[in-house]
């Protein structure tokens, strides 16, 4: 096991009718911004639930946060936050509204252009405290410290750093209303979190193995039901709970961990738009194959602890595992082929091109260079 | 899933070498109260490493708090903490060492005796800041609010809540020297711990279920190893690392809990002084046998997933599970009878009296009465 550092301040308030307790959670004297995303918020009753909630406080809305949150639209609250002497930010909506907010709160209390601090972690010179009502689950920014920022100028998408968010607010009532390829997509995001910080080096953490695969076990379980017609509240609930327990540090503890999916993945979208849970699915199988050998162990154990295969050589078994993963994919309804959507040979030179420009080297053991990131996706055109 | 709030705030340090971040960690600028067990950190190489960590602090020791922590002890450190003008404390050894400090670090901020702020928490005002350095893998206290103090004079034996410690330093190389028997409790205390917040009503969580299951399973793997002349560091720190998720709140979002055995547990140790974890799995397959009806589903549930018991009646399955569940605790190398340690009927009819005398409706359905507990311990006579 590795030597580690575990802390997770963030304060998890969780289930029925809890977005009432917003009024209790926020600070009574402060200056106030909520921010949104498109108006789903409008929609599903949680705005009425916040407004209610707000009654009394000092506050002021930021509406349209952007799925893959845009620089360009957070500057202007960032510019808000300023001139009005903004206090504290709460963000009600998915982990796109939210990660924005990180960056909103960052940027909120440096000089420097909000893009530059993405670039420039040293520039980070604290934050504005914030929260959130989640209504999307899939993320798990609701309890970590990380965002995801694009920039659509530049066609660029990188990962950013503020703290933990002060409290969030988890309803799953509130994701009934969720269209279904959303839940789809929230469902492979939880799945991949969790395989970036278990499909790496056997033996480091018995436990943290067992925490992994219960996660994605009961993903795989709660899947049929949360894209039924009739949703229920302790399918949403469990849904929910495993997509914040996904990624909160939780199962990391001790582990190496890969995100080369992820690194992937982010490179589609900042080129194509494509939904992030969606780009995972399309790279993971990829990913899996192409580092068999470096990762065939874990592989193994995964197929026969989550799938229950337990027999044939390994190399059958690392097949029959990539095999059953990816049909799981495609039980969400999603796409796992890049040609499926369209995306062909230009977008995979393109990221290769980006990578070998950058010289990143992806993975647990640092050694997915841009000549293995391009065996990897033209195994999934 | 019931409604919950989490929130833990403790920052968990662990690893080799670990304990010489003590010195990056404490403040500074404060008088420092360095609290002990019996001794055993001065054979095991712990005090020499917290010394060093030390050296150019302001501090203080305290010496011999004893397993099931006696407030007669503790006063005499609340004094130290007054009349020396103690502001925060660290407390090195095991659960008991901690559990103890926790209502020591209480009482310095109170008028009252401790052992009235023990039974009356209202009394409560507030605490000293208080960490750890953990030797001993059981409790869980090194990050959670709770702790079990003894009063002598009285026979009794009650938890306290505290807040969570600032921090908490687990070097798994502190627990090679520990004697098998004090490892055998901690891996049954870990067990039992999980148990109480797992073996209730089906279906409540399904992630916390697979998540318990998981501290279960890697108990019982290790378990062998951890006992064995040879300990390695992998299966000491992943017992440790188990025995901080078992207690932790990680596992108890959104279920119910039960802690019968453990309330019936602290009678047999406050009447006996029997150790913790020892009693625990002398009571737990009472308890399971007895409420057989009310935690059937989850006890065959459990016997399928964590000893594999998939086949026969219900019946058949729970008492296979009870019965897997015993031989478990028995190559632990410990008692599973009451008789075998001499305990006999007068200690059983002075628990019922005192469980009849306060009324105490124990369990998840508060059902469990003096009756109830006297058959439970009856049948483990």
């Amino acid at each position: 096991m590795n030597n580690f550092v575990f802390q997770n301040p963030t304060k998890l308030i969780f289930g029925k009718g809890q977005i009432a307790r917003l009024s209790k959670e926020l600070p009574k004297d402060k200056k106030i911004l909520v921010t949104f995303g498109g108006g789903s918020v409008k929609r599903n009753g949680v705005y009425e639930q916040v407004a209610k909630a707000l009654e009394g406080f000092d506050y002021l809305e930021f509406w349209g946060i952007e799925p893959n949150p845009k620089v360009e639209t957070l500057r202007k609250a960032v510019e808000l936050c300023k001139s009005e002497g903004v206090e504290f930010i709460v963000a009600v909506g998915g982990g796109s509204t939210l990660d924005g907010t990180k960056l909103i709160a960052a940027a909120a209390k440096v000089e420097c252009d909000a893009w530059e601090l993405v670039k420039n972690p040293s520039l980070y010179g604290g934050t504005l405290p914030f929260a959130s009502v989640m209504t999307l689950p899939a993320t798990g920014s609701e309890m970590n410290r990380g965002a995801v920022i694009s920039n659509l100028s530049t066609g660029e998408k990188y990962s950013f750093y503020n703290t933990y968010p002060v409290f969030s607010i988890l309803d799953p009532e509130a994701t009934f209303s969720l269209p279904d390829f959303q839940v789809a997509c929230g469902l492979a995001d939880t799945f991949v979190h969790v395989m970036e910080q278990y499909l790496t080096i056997p033996d480091c953490s018995p436990l943290m193995d067992r925490w992994a695969e219960g996660i994605v076990q009961t993903i795989v379980e709660v899947a049929p039901k949360a894209l039924s017609p009739e949703r229920d509240y302790d399918t949403m609930a469990t849904f929910m709970l495993s997509a914040t327990m996904g990624l909160n540090g939780f199962v990391a503890m001790g582990v190496p961990q890969d995100w080369a999916t992820h690194m992937i993945g982010h490179e589609i979208t900042a080129l194509t738009g494509t939904t992030h849970g969606q780009t995972l699915v399309m790279v993971l199988p990829g990913v899996m194959n192409v580092l068999r050998e470096q990762k065939g162990a874990k592989i193994v154990q995964f197929g026969e602890r989550v799938w229950g295969i337990k027999e044939g050589s390994t190399d059958e078994r690392i097949d029959c595992t990539i095999e059953a993963t990816e049909q799981f994919f495609r039980s969400l309804g999603l796409a796992t082929r890049l040609s499926e959507l369209s995306i062909g040979e230009d977008v995979v030179e393109e990221i290769v091109r980006r990578f070998k420009e950058r010289g990143t080297l992806l993975g647990e053991n640092a050694n997915v260079d841009y000549r293995l990131v391009e065996q990897i996706l033209r195994q999934r055109l």
